[in-house]
């Protein structure tokens, strides 16, 4: 068991996580890196045919072919989302291959992944590092996993790789079209997602690459979102994912009076605050209440007239309706989530596709989130301090990943819109369950029950004062949640850590305990 | 004077080179690389400007906020080629800032930058290392340099930095189109010149960069073919480049019944070998002769109702119309001549704009050139083991870059395109002044007189047998040269070496010696 410290967030984190030193949270700002980007062997011509045809017959034998090996980084990437097959496979190879020990660093795990149980149990897999939604959080809250789960957002996984802080040995990147040369697309094909980005990491830096798509095409694949010059083995397969469990046929807004409320109020919220203004930029996601969002802030910009200079996604069919209409000029998109998205995405050359380099890597030189004017976002938890947390539930389980996530919370305005209560449960706590993201960088939290802006924010205060909002102290809030649901008890946790939560700095933030 | 040493190729080349252990050719396929790739300091958002907003006033207030310092590396690009005003700020600035010893490492230059004469012979600049083209070559070759030049092909440039074997300190993008934030393309602007893909391993691994543009526009730049996130300042100035002088407004075809034989015998030739066959591929230039070899090859291709699922650029109006008549799918383009091709790729998806790493970088996971079919170029001098030169004249001076010449030697097919003399002096000759192309790789020599088949290449020999091209051993079509135009003198060159002629896996080739 690790030495365990208490951090800047006062957090008590492992100063050691799965052998590796990591420091612990310090600050906003407190945090410089040191040292060079990570830096992998150069490759030769010599080592790869000729006539740019890198296809192996099957997983096992390209896994075999890169040298897979007990106690390896494997990677795989979350574009096909609960409709991915392709990282099953890797594991199940692996498995026959006889390989043990292996990390799997995922961008994000689903529960279709839960295949991945049994090669825990069995030792295949030793732990992973990565989002883990649904029952491989379960398992790992649990404490059944031999090391520690690494929570990191899509910025930090960019940034750890990029350090040298994860080395990845084998990538397996599931691609909805490809060339035998290995460049890739997720725009087209049967199992079109929209673009590749989370996987681009893991292209430039892993030792060993393994594209596998069900949609060879001749050389070249265009466009080449992956490319194939980074690639080692190209694997032809009937199917690497289920369409209807990659991206939506059709989007659906919530139908809930409350989340509409929510998403309501947060539109007027941005427009009373002057922040929708000629030019302006949001970043908002598919889920039902932000996409409400969406439509009351169209609604809102035509009234004044406004358009905005760039959008940005998870896109969704009202997002490339606006692009469309004239409504936004650009969407820069890190993940589309429904058909629209990825139809304008392999058509419209306005709607780029982008990566967490660009969007989310803390340690570049600069990276677009900071100049998002508005970012809307979910949460779990959030408490008096404006600290959130989006991982675990108040009962402390790890269900959710960080996603984008803590990468957005550098908007220029980054507002929460969340119920005020879940199954009678309370989101606004004393203290969150744990820390994911730090309360100087949540600007607004929108309820049904009323917008609470962070006392810090008194330029907000000031320009939506006299709007007729319902702005309202955080803690008068809570005090009214608390009449009505009453304060649960809170859980009580092990002294165990299953999972830590890093920031976008690659300092540990938080801890995640056994349940 | 550094030890010199004779290479695998028979020539005798120094094995250090300004100041760097060199390893002398080894033969095709003979060096293997090791260690691992150029490693850039890790960067931090913390020093780059939340807004995203790099501007710096003028060339000077960025190179001095950057560090620019005695004996760095400071580098530029070519795409604005004679029309470039850029490079010629960056030393005019660097003299203003009291600067010495500077490297200048620009992928190519031209006549337009001998105003850098005044700044190597002043002590600002050391030396030079990448093509010179005309006036600073015949610099260079009278030994006037402090340095040695260092002659590398476009994807030996990028072989040079990424291996850490050139380290950028200081790299200067101009760019057409630029945001703030330092995201830039070459494809719009008034100085629009295609694509940037010159610049991109230097806006990858050099440690500082700067983008110099004429046209700002507010973020996002789209396309994004330099990422600002790997940008530290954004210079806005009057104007980079002289339009006239970047690309041609119309593309001149050869006038010349020789030259106009050379492209229809080559272009014969493909048909005849069967290489011109349903889904074929081949890159030729715009240059007069190999703009001639595309019209007649697009002749033969309607005639046997065949078309090509990619040509590779310089792209040009006749290419850009074989795509947007379908007689090819893809254009893949590492540099665009003429204003329909720089029109075609800003609008045009299938218009594709490439770079040295997936185009000719030896040292990656293979790479675009080796599986095109033809590729026809052209050359000073051929010898009579097919040996090739492209950088000197049968006088010894250095005139011309090696541009993407030698990594187009890699194709199924290369073809050199030559007069069979020049000014009365025969191209053929016993042994090239400067070997820049080995002649294994050389398959087919074509002259107005003759086509010269290397007989290594048996298959292609026995292909054409019977077709009527007038297939000649070279040996002969020297000799007829000699008896028209006597055997010219060789120059008398001294000893001193004034440059290096690098092959494709960082090996030296040859040497270029002081006249």
């Amino acid at each position: 068991m690790s030495a365990l410290e208490r951090n800047a967030a006062g957090r008590l984190v492992p100063t050691s996580v799965n052998g590796r030193e990591m420091a612990p949270y310090r600050g906003l700002g407190g945090h410089r890196p040191t040292g060079r980007k990570a830096a992998p062997a150069v490759a030769t011509c010599l080592d790869y045919p000729e006539d740019g045809d890198k296809r192996a017959p099957t997983l096992k034998e390209a896994l075999a072919k890169v040298g897979l090996a007990d106690g390896m980084v494997v990677s795989s990437h979350h574009h096909l989302r609960n409709g991915d097959l392709v990282a099953n496979m890797v594991f199940d190879a692996a498995a026959e291959l006889g390989v043990r020990d292996l990390m799997w660093f995922p961008s994000a795990s689903f529960p279709v992944h839960s295949n991945q149980i049994r090669h825990l149990d069995s030792g295949v897999l030793h732990h992973i590092e990565g989002s883990m939604n649904g029952p491989l959080g379960d398992y790992c809250s649990q404490g059944r996993m031999r090391g520690l789960g690494v929570l990191r957002s899509h910025g930090g996984r960019w940034q750890a790789i990029q350090d040298g802080e994860v080395h990845v040995d084998v990538a397996v990147i599931a691609a909805p079209t490809a060339d035998p040369f290995g460049n890739a697309t997720g725009d087209r094909g049967p199992a079109a997602c929209g673009l590749l980005g989370f996987a681009l990491a893991d292209s430039l830096y892993a030792d060993r690459v393994i594209v596998v798509t069900d949609n060879l095409v001749p050389f070249p694949c265009i466009p080449w979102q992956i490319q194939g010059n980074n690639v080692d083995a190209v694997v032809p397969v009937p199917s690497i994912g289920d369409p209807a469990k990659i991206v939506s046929g059709t989007t659906v807004v919530t139908q809930s009076p409350d989340r509409r409320r929510i998403a309501e109020l947060a539109a007027r919220f941005c427009a009373a605050a002057g922040i929708m203004r000629p030019g302006f930029s949001f970043q908002a996601g598919a889920g039902g209440t932000t996409l409400a969002f969406t439509i009351y802030l169209r609604e809102l910009m035509r009234s004044a007239g406004v358009t905005a200079r760039f959008a940005r996604g998870g896109s969704n069919t009202v997002m490339v309706d606006m692009l469309r209409a004239g409504e936004v000029e650009y969407i820069l998109d890190g993940q589309t989530f429904d058909l629209d998205g990825v139809t304008s995405m392999a058509s419209d050359p306005r709607h780029v596709n982008t990566s967490p380099f660009t969007s989310y890597n803390f340690h570049g030189k600069g990276n677009f989130a900071s100049f998002v004017d508005i970012a809307v976002l979910g949460a779990t938890e959030v408490d008096l301090g404006f600290n959130a947390n989006v991982v675990t539930h108040s009962d402390g389980r790890l269900l959710h990943g960080i996603g984008g996530w803590q990468n957005c919370l550098a908007a220029r305005c980054a507002m929460l819109l969340v119920p005020s209560f879940r199954d009678r449960i309370p989101v606004i706590v004393d203290e969150v369950t744990t820390l994911c993201g730090p309360g100087e960088l949540v600007d607004v939290v929108v309820t049904e029950r009323g917008i609470a802006v962070n006392p810090r924010r008194q330029d907000l205060l000031d320009a939506v004062s006299g709007s007729g909002l319902p702005i309202r102290p955080i803690a008068d809030l809570k005090a009214e949640l608390d009449r009505l649901c009453g304060v649960p008890s809170r859980p009580t946790l092990s002294d165990q850590p299953v999972a830590v939560v890093k920031w976008v700095d690659g300092t540990v933030l938080d801890t995640v305990w056994r349940v």
